[in-house]
């Protein structure tokens, strides 16, 4: 086989990948338990957790769409709630994105810092990252967050310290788990909970603390997750399509990444929620909380499919990424 | 404080980064600390250890140039050797980087996978990917993992199962350290040691298992670090100067993220081993054997200049990049 397509395989974002051979001797991969997943583990993305953003056409005239889907309650809520009265605004229209550092971030919004916010903007400084997991209304969270962490054997909520056998303990939290197709830190008192930064993640750009930023200026991450950044800046969504318009922008050459002249920028020309558009696009992921996505995370920590010499035995949550596709309208 | 440069402080690239205050006030940051590094704690990267690629100008007339620093023994030996007699036979001018895939890797070679090796092309098929640490002659390293990996307190060498204090366990090893420069793996048994997949890291694409790949074909990693891949490719570098001339290249829409036409493919003028240029940049990194390395890696983990309001405690591998910078010529 062409060496080229073997290394693909493990590249194909999911929605793109080949269909699941239906011979039994075809090895188990996370794209064949994605694609076997039945219609009822999808679940379909309100629009009103849709931000669709439309950037001026590239050099070559080309669209270039970025769709992202807002975090849901109990996560970032202030924050998220700015995000959706700034797309009701339009306050992004004209505005552009500013900054660009390779490993890092895309970040947007008003570069001039002046213009007004609309009003009944919340005010954020101050306000925690994490949220008390008591408002998840999660009875199996719940559950493993008020236990011992001992003896877990559901792969969506893992990675526990030093009492599960897989997968292993995170770097960035005692405990890390996936609630409503999102992946999610906790600490170990069960005391807190917080939204991860991953690839494709977005956050709000802020100064320094107390203040946590309002939403206007966004960034999406476009390199190895910054994880560093958790319970640090406020996330409020991910990129579901389109990073790749912002993954391979110019790297800016200012200070701390800004382009140096504002030629550079890349003009946004509208950010509208879903719900706004007659015509929006619509997006399902693969519930979190269901069979196949149990499978899907064991699969993904432990490869064995012909490509695969030595399974890994564990898996980084930002390598877990949550399947998400197009719904057919 | 302009909020812009607040986050751009945690994203400026070493080598970029803001000289430390003097001021006592001032917190410490894994910049500062860097900064502050004594001469001597600085290696110069040999020449015949870099590759040099130049790709063809981008639309703008703009020069791209990538340098890859190779993987020092005894990781990948075999593979590295037939890097370098592919370069010293010129053997990637004119062909091209042809697939790019968002969040994965950017691959280079001959895409037509009809052009002869060079003469005296090791055969690699079935070598294996990890090293035995009796190969090391690193007295430190084999003590390490000779004993009980209990009582551990040397950051340069940590991530253990259970048993220090910190920082915690990876997902995809027993054990993670720095050799050389290099972030390395080890299991648990002390039986093998293996070079990592993070971020600019370079591996080997291949076929399926066991062709090992031989070098020709190369790919540089361009988002989260693909950790699943350690121990199932070679890994030979890592790009020290220029990934974003291949982190913004367009993404390929043909199979497998291949670019469906190659007049898509972004021309290699040259590749040359740093041996062979009358004029090759020089590069140092700082050793991760020394006292600065091992306080830049804690600092990594326990962020707490005035950005952070949480320190982590403990931090991912692929998020302690080796500190690098262009030497004095």
């Amino acid at each position: 086989m062409h060496r080229m397509n073997r290394l693909a395989l493990l590249a194909l974002p999911l929605a793109l990948a080949a269909p699941a051979m239906a011979q039994e001797a075809e090895p188990v991969t996370p794209a064949s338990i994605v694609e076997a997943a039945a219609p009822e583990e999808w679940v379909a993305i309100a629009p009103e957790d849709l931000l669709v953003m439309d950037l001026a056409p590239d050099a070559a005239g080309r669209a270039r769409q970025v769709v992202i889907q807002l975090m849901p309650a109990p996560f970032s809520q202030p924050w998220v709630e700015n995000v959706r009265k700034l797309a009701r605004a339009h306050w992004w229209d004209g505005t552009s994105v500013y900054r660009v550092v390779d490993n890092w971030v895309a970040q947007w919004g008003d570069v001039s810092e002046e213009k007004p916010l609309p009003e009944g903007t919340l005010a954020t400084t101050g306000l925690p990252y994490a949220s008390r997991p008591s408002r998840l209304n999660r009875p199996l969270i719940e559950e493993y967050l008020g236990n011992a962490y001992e003896g877990i054997t559901d792969h969506r909520i893992a990675w526990l310290d030093g009492y599960a056998d897989w997968p292993r303990t995170g770097h960035y939290a005692d405990m890390e788990m996936w609630i409503d197709g999102w992946p999610i830190a906790a600490d170990k008192n069960g005391e807190g909970v917080w939204p991860i930064h991953c690839y494709a993640h977005v956050g709000v750009a802020r100064d320094l603390a107390p203040d946590t930023g309002t939403g206007a200026e966004l960034y999406a991450v476009i390199g190895h997750a910054p994880r560093q950044l958790d319970r640090n800046i406020a996330v409020v969504g991910r990129v579901i399509s389109g990073i790749e318009h912002l993954s391979t922008l110019r790297r800016g050459t200012g200070e701390a990444g800004v382009y140096e002249y504002r030629a550079e920028d890349t003009p946004i020309v509208s950010v509208r929620l879903g719900s706004e558009l007659p015509e929006a696009p619509q997006f399902e992921y693969l519930s979190t909380e269901g069979e196949s996505f149990a499978r899907y995370v064991e699969s993904r920590a432990n490869r064995n499919d012909a490509f695969y010499t030595v399974p890994a035995g564990g898996v980084d949550v930002c390598n877990v990424q949550v399947p998400v596709r197009a719904a057919a309208r």
